[in-house]
């Protein structure tokens, strides 16, 4: 089993408000609380994890163009809960689309079940899969799901 | 009548320009004149006006996820007006779901009477109530709508 | 500032019924209530209030089309909740194109935060703004909008 | 068994014609001699009607908003054969849903077996039932299923 | 050729103030005086008219629904101008279908060339023909094709 | 008044669980005590009743396609509450055009008040009439405005 | 009165088949009889006429494109049954905008009460009005129209 | 940490297919080297697996019905690969409905990423998650996924 | 020319009616009849036909997704005639995808000259070609069609 | 069996390029070599062919205007493939409609397993049939179908 | 460099009006002096061109298909303003996708700028690339891209 | 020939990434490169050139709201390719309108030819033309058109 790269995180738009606004909904635990849970996890598989938030959709398209997976330091995948940005952000679409970097669509909620206009995602077209509807978990399940990924060399279509 | 806090006053992209460019459908009233207006009224009505412009949608989540309802010196409730990103951002209709600050969407023109992509609004949807077509009266009437609204402690549905 | 003519103020279907329906949505003041409040709000504003209500369409068509705003008399401007009316009625849109006399849209509810057919409003591509989602309040506040757009003397596009 | 009180039942547009327009489709019963038939099932329910007819959408509006289910005489469900006003009439969908009054939803023909645009009912949503299609009878069967909705008290949700 | 009964000319919401608004569009020619020409026209065909204008949808229904084709002095055909209702109106939709006096719908302007939400008739499905955009000169137009229409005794389809 | 055959009543997916699942929505009466209460509605206007369920699209079609009206013994009528597939199968609603056999479309809620995918119905297109939101009382209205249609020997349109 | 120049009347697609196929429908009238008809008409309205008839929707654009309006001699106006090119054709409603001769729309049955993809004209959209419905008298009654259109030297918009 | 029923675990149409056609999409994995798999994981987690596959509508609505969550023995959570029936099955969303037992959505490729008509789930809308894109790594995400769900007790909402 | 294999011809929902219901549509060959032409006219290709029919949707998944195409035995080619599920039955399509035996789409009208919804067929995107409207000679000339197809050694794009 | 007429083979757009543009979809085989096989089938079936090609869409409305199925010369039915014409032409069905002799469609390949805008025909609506995706051999076995169609004298609907 | 071969510049319906109609819109430059100009272009490139115009669709697939890129002499690319034929024609782009030719669409307006249906372009899809909204320089801009194009040898994809 | 001031060339989201990510589609040409030849056109045109690139949504209104036409060296027109904001910035949209600087639209790909969601250009209704397909040269050739375009000192409508 060859060494993987570092794993980018990246969470969107009003993420950094979690476990502060509508516990009821979204439950109490922070987005650095997930982040520490998904170091340990990361840990675990034994892949490096470099996890982000930003409010700015011109930021997520930065820094999917400047991730790099050359070298043993590069990054070998993408995780990415868009957040609000799923359903209307074709520019980060388009950064998904030029990258080689495989990524993981991630969701604390399950988008389909919610309205309507949830249910259109521009960023699936460009991800190898989603993981939806497990709160912090989501992170946990898609980190692993996309090791195990990486480690068959299945080449991305 | 209870004290209310402060009220922040957003305004999105392109309205720096008000004034300086198509006098003849937007007036020659600039923002800064209108925000000198605006804070005549907020002194009428006994609360303090924080008002504010950016052309950045991320910034304007920003500015809503770091807005705090709590102690007196807190945000007491928002002033909107999105101008184009009303139309096409869940990212800020999320962030005004996430807050409990109730907002009123504010418009100088009256958008249903525009094009047809201007009607749909995202931001009405987390909304208690929309003044539009007034010009830079329209912040004066939803800053005194929103006031009244805060006065009756009805709580935000 | 030049005076102003009488304000006709015209509410439509099931308005009739406010405060004795569904108080805890539309709360408990009637609208003979909400229009004293709206008189006494005029006389502070120097112009003079006519408020009615009706159920039927046609009645409203009738309103708008014998309203006349030559004279000291006449009338100067219109205050409209056409309610469901607001949805469906090409008529009322109609009749307010063929008037020469400026009309806000008010209601008391946000529809656009309501229900997918409640967001195309026929009648607002015929009016100068809309206030909506202050229960009593809209009526006051659309009438400093319209009273304050007529004395600017606004040439209505 | 409590005693239930008097039930409104309301014919839309162009039923006033039954039986002598389009005998063919409709047969050749009256909208008077159905009217006959359904006070003599009302009696054997126990049960007093009231049948009237409009072709005014407004005069539907003024009596589903003038009935009051207040004390033995007031008025304990309603019987509606909207005719055309249902595909189209969101005034009387409003008066539906400001009254505590159940609806039953009354057809002679079967709509949703006819032309695209009779389909769609806005009334449907706010009526405890449908029945349809079987003429005259249609009125009969509704005041039964009408009748023993309200004796068995069951909440309207 | 037999003689033919009676035509009724029946003119929609805001026909009546016809040559009062908006001259430089609908020209200055009122209602009362295309109704004049109506009459000569008529004579000159050896037809009696009976033109009536109402705002109210219920009662285009009644009209349509009162008038008979029975006996020499009968309703032979009508002349329908349903302005907005054109557009919105099932319930004058089944009217006309409900009646086997033969229809022609008229319009002062081309409907088709205006706004789309004009280009859908529901009235058009039960009309033999229609005359649209020659101002007054529709109605006169509308009535000589009705005529020759109704000398042929062609079966209604 | 001649005597009419064995009516078939066809309950479809889920309803095997009625009583034991959601009783605040459906109630508690299970669909065996449903079809006792039919059994004996049957008796009172003699006619036999064979009342059964399957989850099974392909059973449904099965059943109508087998059933015949010939002879005494033979099927004279259809109650159908197809539920879920209602909405979607086009199979049945060919079943239901290629028999000769009247049916009727049951409902134990209204769907047209539900979610908007369930307003179209297929089925509705091939029955005679639709009873709907009585609950259990639903099919016993059905069957007596089935019953009441084939004593009249109204020929199938 | 000035005099007016000739009259270009263009049929399309199909029409030259009028009177052999299917008579039930169209009538036993051909073409060359409405156009003997047309002659007889235009000369008591003192104009000539022009009638041709193409299936081409290439000779059709080239039709227009030629016609001058200047002169005498020029083309004054235009009769055009585009038959189905009504609905399909944007060559030819560009070749409408690109002169400055009026068009009358003419149909032999009333395209609105037909097939929905019959209700979409792109030609509607070039002309002054439409006469539908009449059979060959449509192309009569749209010349009247067209000839008293011009005499008012009403200026097209 | 409670104990945990039974996971049942249903695979829809075309999936006995699996690992025998088209191995260049979907791999060469069978149906039932995946069961043993999950099987295994289900070990680690402390649960039990019953893994079944079929390619009838209705016998996924029966198996979701006849599940019971009570006892030690009882079923305490579902994973669902409905393949196709994902986008068409109203019934199967309605079985999910009706049932109180969470059930998580599975799918091998990633469906959003694919044809459009494969982006409208129904069975979204009763699941508490979904996981897509993994092969037979999602089935046992999944049950990862699910398992902790139980265990915190969230209410299903 | 190679030997080919058997060919499989499943027929599905209401086709085992054929000749016994609606005769004047559909003819009154039974399905019994059109195998026994179609294995007459296989025998004259050379080729074997193992013709079926079946009201289950399940069942067309099971049979194409058992059918192998590995010897001389095995089967060489599918006619599908789908019937209702032909609109729509995503499982049937995916169950042809899943296969690389050829299918050839069999319809005895003309889903395209029939209602709307019956011209999308889910099952054609599948399909090498079809045959529609020729009654049981639509499975004739499929044979046929297939059959040259196959001895073409065409590969399946 | 009675003698048939000559029968009127069509191919409209770009269908003359055939064999010389794009071999590895249509093949390599060219319409004059279609057109002579198609001529001895036609001679086994004991029928005159007629087969021609244009680009033009009015010549095809031309042919087909001009068919006529008089005497024993005449025209018996057609074979119709109007390539691109096929999704756009409302003339061409207005010709087959026009017209009593019978149509079937014909397509070298299977337009509705391609791009969404070839899956509306025009032509269906008014062709007895369709055959598609057999290349040269969709004609021939389009000209049997159509040929035994004619020897059952099946008048058409 | 290799020397290109011949450049077809192809002009649709209504372009032989250019300017002599609606000059104030489409300036005062005929087509014969876009021609010219063109001409002196492509000699500054070292190409040939040959300029037409047709108002006819089956015109412009004759010559699309006529033309070969063979030899020296033959045709290396097109320039096509299919005016408006760009937003109906099928066939058009069939016999762009038919030809090897690469094809550069050309606007003298930009049609993206105007009315809705005005956005479609059929042809686009086979086109290499756009220049619209120059005027006459659109035609010279599209050649010198076309030229650079072909000079880079880059394969059409 | 007067002098021209500033053009301002603006590159959007992911084009930062030129010549890195997938030149087998875009080349191998750096955003860099492109920009060092527009600069030698510019040159060659006699204006000067200000090129730059942002994935911010926001910068790009900034730098369009920032741009001023007064002076020499004021900006006197724009290139814009918006990449993935084209489709869906409304903001851009509302800068453009503000201004009073003519903008090109320029596209390195053909996105009319590309995905659906590609086709609707937001930015287009504000540009007076647009030019795309031709790699670096789009920009160079949209360089020379905006010239031209100032050059004639055409007023933009």
């Amino acid at each position: 089993m060859a060494a993987i790269g570092r794993i980018l995180c990246i969470s969107g738009p009003n993420l950094n408000l979690l476990g502060k606004r509508e516990p009821a909904i979204y439950g109490r635990e922070t987005l650095a609380e997930i982040h520490k849970r998904l170091e340990a996890r990361a840990r675990s598989l034994h892949v490096a994890i470099d996890a982000r938030q930003t409010n700015h959709e011109g930021v997520i398209v930065d820094w999917i163009g400047n991730a790099t997976d050359e070298g043993e330091d590069g990054c070998a995948g993408l995780l990415l809960n868009a957040a609000a940005y799923t359903h209307t952000s074709m520019a980060i679409y388009d950064a998904l689309r030029a990258t080689s970097i495989p990524c993981v669509e991630v969701h604390l909620s399950n988008p389909d079940a919610r309205e309507v206009y949830r249910r259109r995602s521009y960023i699936a077209r460009a991800c190898i899969g989603r993981v939806a509807g497990f709160g912090g978990d989501s992170y946990e399940l898609a980190l692993e799901g996309l090791v195990r990924w990486l480690q068959r060399d299945r080449p991305r279509s």
